[in-house]
């Protein structure tokens, strides 16, 4: 089978509920599910969405191959022989609504809406969220890192520790939305166009007698990229010293060295060294990477121990979101089409928070049109039509009565954008380098106290008066 | 280009130090790399290993594409045609050696061996330890959650929290390795042969008018698979008396309904009262299926508080392992050709526990011919033979002197098979139930105070007397 085919990356009971749906004539009518997280990763104070394009293209390729059908024929449910042939007659012919790439999201906004067959909204349910969720989690690690690392070069080293090869590229180029420079790994590289960097493995240096003579054959391959790693032995005593005579004699023949990579020890204490050393060697050009279990709390440490360090190369601590490596989005039905008209739809339940907040919603944020900052975002119903049109708005928190507010002077942007209508794609996916540029704009419209990485500020998130009524409206429909 | 084909899934510097050894004449030095880790993760006493049969694909197809090639032409690097043109030719001419999937390992023992020109050791590292890494971690996470439900049924539910779908579908296999039972991904079912579960999502029954009419309505689709998820609005109160609803009508065309689902809530709490109400109305063969971010401490819990649970649906958690998210395997030079010998090597390290242990090594496992457990593994230097010739071996550990021991009544098995040898694969891949029950017979060789899942006994793992000199001997050189 091709391994690149994803039809069936999904759970069974998708394929078990689409058998019942075909079963009880159901297949056809409409549903409207919508994606979202309840809780930032990270203590974080947003998140940057991503995952769009991998979703965009699952959704291009989502057929039914010979293979699968003749697999899910073996299955113990012994699905009949008309599922199968509606099967193979599948394709996608719904809405999809997704907020674009690189934009900054907060807890409970749908981020994707699919509005389609029921039939064809269960079975995507499980890649979207899969897509989502990691990709998400890694741009928003990323973006993390970036705000503790806003003039150095960041490089994303991670493939080794990745959990399995989708992540490494996924995660490097979720990282590249969000300001990395560049990743080490060539097959990201190559998919997507991200700038690749790398230096040499300690292996390197074992395979030669002595450090010195490994610096010097490694300067004299690729004298225009030399970065030499300088703590295989000793940093201070023996590889910063071998990498100065090697810079040295580069400078013979007219070239700069770029840099030195500690990959061990006590970095900051080595790093402040390693800059003197290079210094008072007359090279203030050699840049100093460090590359040792790198993450956002490291980098504000070794900033206030004065490290002097350019380039971070981060691994493990990216690239598995070790701190909380999953984000907890979810999809759910929100509104499901009876008597050929759409009925709004909630989840209860006994944890207030995972209550989901009913009917098909727009969310638009609110942009102060004296300051130019993001005010609030608003979740309306997707026929309301007050922030449209200007009109005063009501912002409230239910559960923070005196945190009411009308706002006036404002443009209100809608977030969700068109990207499948009946099955057609009509949105043109942006080149990777627009998708970084448009998330350090978005970065822009927030002040920094909703962007700061330990106990920001909260940035609200109000549902209209609209849709908090029929919240309340269907919880007491369910409760009494 | 494939999206599947995996050639430049490979760091940045691996191909630096590939074309620095083509400048300099040394890309046919021969070298020996291992793989392994130092620190065993979650505490367990234990790791088991996987990932060996993705390894082996990819090395299969390990060739550079025309695509490759000019994407290489194209980076900052410029690397002379000459390379390029050698890269065309390219295939993996060296002898692999690993351990079999399943397998017990343990802190710095070699789990693959790689000796090869150090052109192809060094472009495959990448590749392996992502592999390796990820599968081992995932297979050791599953083991421990199958020692604390060793009579129950657990199902892998992790796609949609999965670090990305390579991660979800190969994380599916490291559990079934390490004894799960089914997962929910079709996708991995149809890849590996995995058995497949699944229910249905709480948007069945919000898509209907009822609780009740949705369950029945799933029943008459599915009427020999029936598995109610009970939880949408109150387990107690309503999903458990509409599911034995449901049980009883089946009862009357003489089916079983097979399942219920609880997926919020107090699990003890309801999984008692279920269990109570089913028993009470008849239904003892309904099983209780719990699923809620189950991981090995919530089912000891569980336990603890009687909960009655038939069925673990675990998802996140093993997923992405999330109590520690990475394995640090590591992928190191341990001896080069010199003179048309091997040479062994060491990387030193401030950290005592990063020195590597230099030199081709075999790990035996010595099982004790009484008791037939396994007393300790042994690494020793390839070309030493006391092992295979049964002779005495003396275990110490230089650390633990009062823990010295002479054992002799033994069989030590060599760990380290074969598997690619002069490029030409020589190991018959087994089928994934085989490796299944292999793992089952490897749990067999230990005493269960290695097993359990806190504070377990440290399992000896030695180096011979001769590896432990040849360690003093390189220490010594490299620092005097």
């Amino acid at each position: 089978m091709s391994y690149s085919h994803l039809t069936l990356h999904t759970d069974k009971y998708q394929i078990n509920m689409m058998y019942a749906h075909w079963v009880q004539g159901s297949l056809n009518k409409k549903a409207v599910f919508e994606a979202y997280f309840r809780k930032l990763p990270f203590g974080n104070g947003y998140a940057v969405f991503a995952g769009l394009e991998r979703i965009v293209d699952y959704i291009r390729q989502l057929t039914f191959s010979d293979e699968d059908i003749h697999y899910l024929r073996q299955q113990e449910e012994r699905y009949k022989e008309g599922f199968l042939d509606e099967l193979k007659n599948f394709r996608f012919t719904g809405n999809i609504h997704a907020v674009p790439e690189g934009t900054l999201v907060f807890p409970n906004e749908p981020l994707i809406r699919v509005e389609a067959r029921i039939f064809e909204a269960q079975l995507i349910e499980t890649a979207l969220l899969n897509f989502m969720n990691y990709q998400t989690l890694i741009a928003t690690k990323a973006s993390r890192i970036k705000q503790v690392a806003a003039n150095e070069t960041l490089l994303e080293f991670g493939t080794r520790r990745a959990q399995e090869a989708d992540a490494a590229v996924w995660g490097a180029r979720a990282a590249y939305i969000a300001g990395f420079d560049a990743t080490s790994n060539l097959r990201a590289g190559m998919l997507f166009g991200i700038p690749t960097k790398g230096t040499h493995a300690h292996a390197w240096i074992q395979d030669h007698d002595t450090e010195e003579e490994a610096f010097q054959k490694f300067a004299e391959a690729l004298p225009d990229q030399v970065s030499l790693l300088v703590d295989t032995y000793d940093s201070v005593k023996s590889g910063i010293p071998n990498a100065i005579k090697t810079a040295k004699l580069l400078e013979q023949q007219g070239k700069r060295m770029n840099s030195i990579r500690i990959d061990s020890g006590d970095l900051a204490y080595i790093s402040k060294q390693a800059r003197e050393m290079l210094d008072r060697a007359g090279l203030p050009y050699v840049k100093i990477i460090a590359s040792n279990d790198i993450d956002e709390n490291i980098i504000i440490n070794l900033k206030a121990q004065q490290a002097k360090i350019d380039v971070w190369g981060v691994g493990t601590q990216l690239i598995t979101a070790a701190d909380q490596p999953s984000l907890g989005g979810v999809y759910k039905l929100v509104a499901r089409e009876k008597k050929g008209a759409y009925e709004p739809v909630i989840k209860i339940s006994g944890n207030p928070e995972k209550v989901s907040n009913p009917g098909i919603k727009e969310i638009y944020r609110i942009i102060n049109k004296e300051t130019g900052k993001a005010e609030a975002d608003y979740i309306a119903q997707s026929d309301e039509t007050d922030v449209r049109r200007g009109k005063p708005l009501k912002l409230f928190d239910p559960l923070q009565p005196y945190k009411n507010k009308i706002i006036t002077n404002y443009e209100g942007v809608p977030l969700l954008k068109p990207i499948y209508i009946d099955g057609e794609l009509v949105y043109s996916l942006p080149k990777l380098e627009d998708i970084r540029r448009f998330h350090q704009e978005q970065l822009q419209l927030f002040w920094p106290e909703y962007l700061r990485i330990l106990n920001p500020e909260l940035y609200r998130v109000n549902l209209s008066p609209a849709s908090w009524a029929l919240k309340m409206k269907l919880i007491q429909k369910y409760n009494g």
